[in-house]
């Protein structure tokens, strides 16, 4: 796509920048190591942290385009930026719990660590100030969030990608304990996963040690963080 | 029943009393006078409100009945007491929302008063050292609380209950802003609705004026709660 130029800024969230480009349907997203937790209130850097969410998250979604989910990922351009497709987000966190942990674990009185009877799918929905609240699928019809039919795709898709993950992580010696993904609308009101896969919105355990290797390292002052996502990353690529 | 015997207390609420009788699948509910809010951080009584609550929750139960919704009720035997099956209540507040109010304005920005989209169908695990969490249908699997079938029965019944109540009190000139009820599970499994109906419970406002018929008059210290609760009565009697 070498025909694709980098126009002027659109958005700057916490983790990444977004540029418009010369096609109105494509834009780059530019990751940075800067990191928040806890709605803002922490900051901070992960060094290197936008190079390996930018390269995890675009060998994430490929293999994801295989299994029949769609992405919004259209080409890697740089260590950090990446070419992919405009989307209205659907202001939804979506997120999937395998084991019990952080806030899950804080709320519900449930020990970190414990096994979930099934997979739980959550909603929260997208809005700093009010601080993204938990809510259901009622919550996002009633209110207009989203329709049915989106949210049972979303529901579906989310599935999909966690059965996927869990077992290639497994395979990485590695428990996938939860995750946060996002999707976004095409013009043409087409549902596809955008946003990123990462340390920064999966927890990872090391299966046998249950050693931390995501952002929770950041989030408690664990210390290691780099060296987390690096490890990560060097089990991704299987060196 | 005059052959069933009141036995010792089992269980004291915030608003009731539970007694055992000589028939193991019978217990005994003795409504009180004493009022809390805020998981029971304000407290308080609205003298006369247990025998209110009594009657109103009978007569609503006994039309419930008849649209096919199964309660515990049996005899009511005193201004104040009840006969009721035994059941084990399953452990979820099971609320419906037509309208905006109360916690739900507060955690989604949306102004008291706002008519949402569809009616909203929320649960939240009754665990008063967790304050009652809001949660999902999958939190409820993952944890064991629920089963599939079972939720699928409460919301079924819930909804019924809704339909049924909405139209009833708009008959009355009210309107059902929102309600929370409870069921419960016989000894064989049958889920069945328990607890009351009553301005302790459902949100009521007058259709013409909005002036509030229930208890966040005192829970906003609104002054005029026992009046409100005569007022509900007096409609429903139809004096």
């Amino acid at each position: 796509m070498s025909n694709i130029e980098k126009k002027e800024q659109l958005y700057e969230g916490k983790a990444k920048k977004v540029y418009a480009t010369n096609d109105p349907d494509l834009v780059i997203v530019d990751y940075k190591d800067d990191a928040t937790a806890f709605n803002g209130e922490k900051k901070g850097t992960i060094a290197g942290k936008g190079v390996i969410n930018n390269k995890m998250t675009n060998f994430m979604f490929k293999m994801l385009e295989k299994e029949g989910v769609p992405t919004h990922l259209v080409e890697e351009i740089s260590d950090r930026e990446t070419i992919v497709k405009k989307v209205s987000i659907v202001p939804l966190e979506v997120i999937i719990r395998n084991v019990a942990a952080g806030s899950f674990s804080k709320r519900m009185g449930v020990e970190e660590g414990k096994q979930l009877l099934c997979p739980i799918l959550e909603f929260s929905y997208k809005n700093d100030d009010l601080g993204d609240p938990f809510i259901n699928d009622y919550y996002a019809l009633a209110l207009g969030i989203a329709t049915k039919e989106e949210l049972e795709t979303i529901a579906k898709y989310a599935f999909k990608v966690n059965e996927f993950m869990v077992k290639f992580f497994k395979g990485l010696n590695i428990d996938l304990i939860d995750f946060k993904i996002e999707f976004g609308k095409t013009s043409d009101g087409t549902i596809i996963l955008a946003d990123e896969i990462s340390p920064d919105t999966c927890r990872f355990w090391d299966s046998t040690t249950h050693e931390k290797l995501d952002k929770d390292r950041f989030r408690r002052d664990m210390g290691g963080v780099e060296e987390a996502y690096q490890e990560i990353m060097k089990r991704l690529m299987g060196e």
